[in-house]
């Protein structure tokens, strides 16, 4: 069972009300890939990366499962750079520098190694690299998750939408379906992005859980309340990757399958956020990660009894 | 059993982005009346209204086992009138009208027939009078369950701290829970408030559910996504309601239970917000308040695998 994984490794700089970084590693696949690694292997990453990129990550991701023939290096330019502040509430953050370099020329080739993958993530890009990826595969995996973000929205809708078309789940957070349906209300705008391709639509809420919907289902993950939010930087990357890897590992795309997924992502990424970058996440195991999913199902356990 | 519920009575003129109401019977008490009567009775009811209030709601409350006694007429004042609109996002609303009334007298009375109840719930008021009806009964009932809101807190902040030391529960929302606690982070807010007195903290987070907190436990209730919130108006009167309503008919009041009370709680607000003022709570029979539990029930049940 193999997942591939579309999407930049990168360098972030960080500032939040704790304290800044200087340049570290990030990058939408990074973060999914340090997650689905713990569930499933190999994970075969399609991206671009500069001269700059340093060798340990690469080899520490290579020990984690992470296969590397898809990741096209180029040799005078730097990797990409993102730079934020994050404001008190940690929900919301000032873009201080991006620096497309390597990014600006991406143009992914699928090796062939990779053919024949069941699963795909397609992180957060220009959704015609989004596309280009999904054209290569000659068999079509069984299950195409894709991340996105108002920014596409705001430049590329159509086509966003001409991807969405070829998708089985997006995720998004609430403003983002709000802004691509033109709904306010998340049911009506879960119900009208549901007929422009995606079968699941997950509408992350941050702080606040995140919702499940599959045509008149739904289900609601709450996120486990945390006393500090350290840095928000790679959580919804994270997420992403404890969800595709947990479909992965147990080979099951039901939506039952499909809320354990989210709980699990939900527990990946509360770890995500305890430290700066990917830190935490290459510290933890695989007993934390059953104790922090133990800790959701006591969250939000509670015994019925009818009226 | 017998639960005393203390809070106004009055009349509301609601304006939302679906429509508006002429005055329509609203209130603290009313709302908590309306959702607690589904689960035990009597309800002893601690108000005051004037002359115009209507002997047609009185009726229809009496029939719901709710008792009048602690309800003072004044004969020659109109009952308390709030006039509000809601925005597009139904989260914030503008004040109109305050027409206080008969409630710039409000001196409650707790009649005699209703000492020795076990539980009071006490709606949002005056601190200043929330204190003496505690004061007035002989013995102390095994829970009292506190609303109150940011309005106290900006002008009698000494006096709310004085009814705080005296509550078991405190119901306030996320915002409030910040401006009271001095504190961002909900769990470090929830820490510091269960030092001022309550040993129980609900944190309610409108669409985004409610947080239960006691000692270091921690339970999230989602809330139901709607299609339409059609009207706001009392839906946390109607959430303490029905918590208080399933605490009384269940007798048990560990922390265990009041996560189903406050899932009960849930159920009974998404029905208020269906229709205008609490039209929609007059509506809804047992097994309808069934039904909606189950939702809660599937809203958040997902199977756990473990890593």
């Amino acid at each position: 069972m193999s997942v591939i994984v579309v999407g930049t490794m990168a360098f972030d700089a960080i500032e939040t009300p704790f304290g800044k970084t200087d340049r570290i590693v990030g990058g939408s696949a990074t973060y999914v890939a340090y997650a689905a690694g713990n569930f499933v292997q190999p994970i075969q990453q399609v991206s671009i990366i500069g001269y700059d990129f340093p060798q340990e990550e690469l080899a520490e991701l290579k020990r984690r499962g992470v296969q590397l023939e898809g990741v096209e290096v180029v040799k005078d330019k730097k990797s990409f750079f993102w730079s934020g502040k994050y404001h008190l509430d940690m929900n919301s953050r000032d873009t201080l520098v991006t620096d497309l370099n390597v990014l600006a020329d991406f143009n992914p080739v699928v090796p062939d190694s990779y053919q024949g993958a069941e699963f795909l993530m397609l992180g957060n890009l220009d959704p015609v690299i989004q596309v280009k990826v999904i054209q290569q595969l000659k068999t079509r995996p069984r299950l195409i998750v894709m991340d996105t973000m108002n920014f596409w929205m705001d430049i590329k809708m159509k086509e966003l939408q001409d991807v969405l078309k070829l998708v089985d789940v997006l995720m998004v957070n609430d403003s983002e379906a709000r802004q691509l349906s033109g709904e306010f209300s998340l049911v009506r705008a879960a119900k009208k992005i549901m007929t422009m391709g995606p079968k699941f639509l997950i509408i992350k809420k941050g702080e606040h859980g995140a919702l499940l919907f599959h045509k008149n289902e739904v289900f609601y993950a709450p996120a486990l309340p945390l006393e500090e939010v350290f840095d928000p930087t790679g959580a919804g990357d994270t997420f992403a990757g404890g969800f595709i890897g947990h479909l992965a590992k147990t080979k099951d795309i039901s939506f039952n399958n499909m809320k354990t997924a989210i709980i699990v992502g939900s527990a990946m990424a509360s770890y995500c956020v305890e430290k700066f970058g990917p830190d935490r996440l290459r510290e933890i195991n695989k007993a934390d990660i059953d104790t922090r999913i133990q800790q959701f199902v006591e969250l939000v356990n509670f015994d019925i009894e009818l009226v």
